[in-house]
């Protein structure tokens, strides 16, 4: 196990209290930094993936993708977008994966997520993949001399920097940016034109200055934190592909503020989880302004109904009609990266509600930055 | 929507003190029962599902299971046991499906899980998978005159009677009973001689012994659930088919008792819910017989070092080597049919916790028996 070294400008916390904090204020620089040379003036520079890549897409029909954590809530959002052009895709957890009998259908690519390179159970997944007839194995990571990277035949580099706080934030968009890319090239092949793709890659241009848009609700979001000061339970709620987003965001709280967040698909709620809730029940929801929307304000209505309190961010378009709630309005949220920009204020209130709870931001408590070990 | 009748026979408690409970001791005879007519003397009696359902297994070289809340998590176990012959097999919750782009290869079957037949995200997602491209449908039903079952294709009939409490247990188990038949029904097709499947269908004879077993348990159990009297939170770990099976034992904790109970891939423990663990977390665990063992043993070593409390259910043969916990052993358990099994414990852990912390059982706050909305 080789570990990545820490440069100075990346050790340096500058004027933030917390690394976390600073990594979460460098998403829209490390976005943009991902996304150089990849994409030009609403054009997918493909050339910038190298010839093994696009050789490997060319014959890619299906993809299996194999994560652990933060990561593998990235792979969750990157199936909906996968299946929306038309290319079956599996998600699996990497330590449940290795133990499955999973039957590889034909053109099957074996695509890892891994911030550091080195989890163990994605690493031992990639070697037990290599005899089961994949068309080969492309990993998303941000450490160029990583294990996963080095034994993978092609790699995607995020290029998040080095990532200090051991909870995930700049290194899970840029996954999402990776992915997107790569969802894009898959696009290209299953018959989008130039111009079928000009608007998405507009859209991921735009990324940076959206999510400066979301940061500057920072001081937003601190006060609504103030409400968790006593909370030890919380439900995060989501449909699509805001679902992987909700995980990901009771994932956040969870490690760092120690509260008891678990997330649910929306839909879901009337079959168990809504047993949970009264008033002492903050329940926290992205509402992006998308064809599930009423589907999702009429589960909230549940959630009202019993008294659950409400944290809300929701699409400037999006009129909520709840008897009681707190909210704040993202603008500007374009459909295919907004479960990258709405990722951004649920790690702010991560962020604020673990400061308030005065817990170790950077270094919670029993957990390591990389699982190197299963 | 037509509801199912009650008979008198099932209306009357008995001498148990809840439905739930009567439930739970009834899943002896019902899974006899769910059997009764399609295994003989080590032999599957496919002539039982009928014509048409054998004709459509003969074209199946694929599943998708489509299901709700509890039903969802027999699906997931039994995403398992198709695999395990060879059947590549996709789950998903019905309110997440019917808004999802899902490619549907050739030959791939659709079976949705429920147990009043009218569960209206799994009714609306049967309705919208009908011009998909599917090869047919079935349903795994617990209710003859119910919606799902009129528009199936064909329907495989659980006989769990009818079920009052509102958390479901006899529904579940059979559910899985009878989904293990079509697994062994689709093992004849993938290959396995009737040689092969009779030791699989041996221990499906000797479940409702087994299960009974079980239930001579539920004094200790009983006393188990009193170290919970003061708990909120819990945590459920499963490996393999035992994950989904740790997903239902919070559930029907999380439903009834209203402690926040979450359940978790083993392996996934350090990439987050670590965090959540110290002396006042209790951690409910499967310990069966089976390759990953070891791996499990490892986690929960994890969770000892910081000071969680562990709750296990294990198999004889499993020597246990933490330096604290509480622990009931079962006895003559078989592999493929374990998770059925060890289900039972958990059932009855959240029924005596919900009695402790004086809950109405039958009918938590909050929840309907059968989701008719969506």
């Amino acid at each position: 196990v080789q570990s990545s070294k820490l440069n100075a400008a990346a050790a340096d916390k500058g004027p933030y209290q917390h690394y976390m904090l600073k990594e979460i204020f460098e998403q829209p620089g490390v976005v943009a930094e991902t996304l150089e040379g990849r994409i030009y003036k609403g054009r997918l520079l493909e050339e910038s993936f190298g010839y093994e890549t696009r050789e490997l897409l060319d014959q890619t029909r299906q993809i299996h993708i194999i994560a652990c954590g933060t990561s593998y809530h990235a792979g969750l959002v990157a199936r909906y977008w996968f299946e929306d052009i038309g290319i079956p895709c599996m998600v699996e957890v990497a330590s449940e994966y290795r133990y499955r009998h999973t039957v590889v259908p034909e053109g099957t690519l074996f695509v890892t997520i891994t911030q550091s390179g080195e989890t163990a159970d994605t690493l031992a997944a990639l070697r037990g993949a290599k005899d089961k007839g994949y068309l080969g194995s492309l990993v998303v990571c941000n450490v160029p001399e990583s294990s996963l990277v080095r034994e993978s035949d092609v790699a995607l580099m995020t290029r998040a920097g080095t990532e200090i706080g051991v909870a995930s934030t700049k290194a899970f968009t840029t996954q999402l940016v990776a992915l997107r890319l790569l969802v894009l090239a898959m696009a290209k092949r299953m018959g989008y034109t130039e111009d079928d793709l000009r608007g998405y890659i507009e859209e991921l241009h735009s990324l940076p200055r959206q999510m400066e848009v979301v940061l500057g609700l920072n001081e937003s979001i601190e006060q609504m934190a103030r409400s968790f000061s006593d909370k030890e339970h919380a439900l995060f709620l989501g449909r699509g592909p805001f679902y992987p987003i909700a995980m990901e965001g009771a994932l956040k709280l969870k490690e760092i503020s120690y509260i008891h967040a678990e997330a649910y698909p929306a839909g879901e709620l009337k079959h168990g989880p809504l047993a949970l809730v009264d008033e002492k029940m903050p329940v926290i929801c992205a509402l992006p302004n998308d064809p599930l929307l009423d589907k999702v304000l009429s589960n909230l209505q549940e959630v009202r109904a019993r008294d659950g309190e409400l944290f809300l961010f929701s699409d400037q378009e999006v009129k909520i009609e709840l008897d009681k709630y707190q909210s704040l309005t993202l603008s500007d949220i374009h459909p295919s990266t907004a479960p990258i920009v709405y990722t951004v204020p649920l790690q702010l209130l991560a962020y604020h509600v673990a400061l308030i709870k005065g817990t170790d931001v950077d270094q919670p408590r029993n957990l390591a930055k990389s699982v190197t070990v299963e």
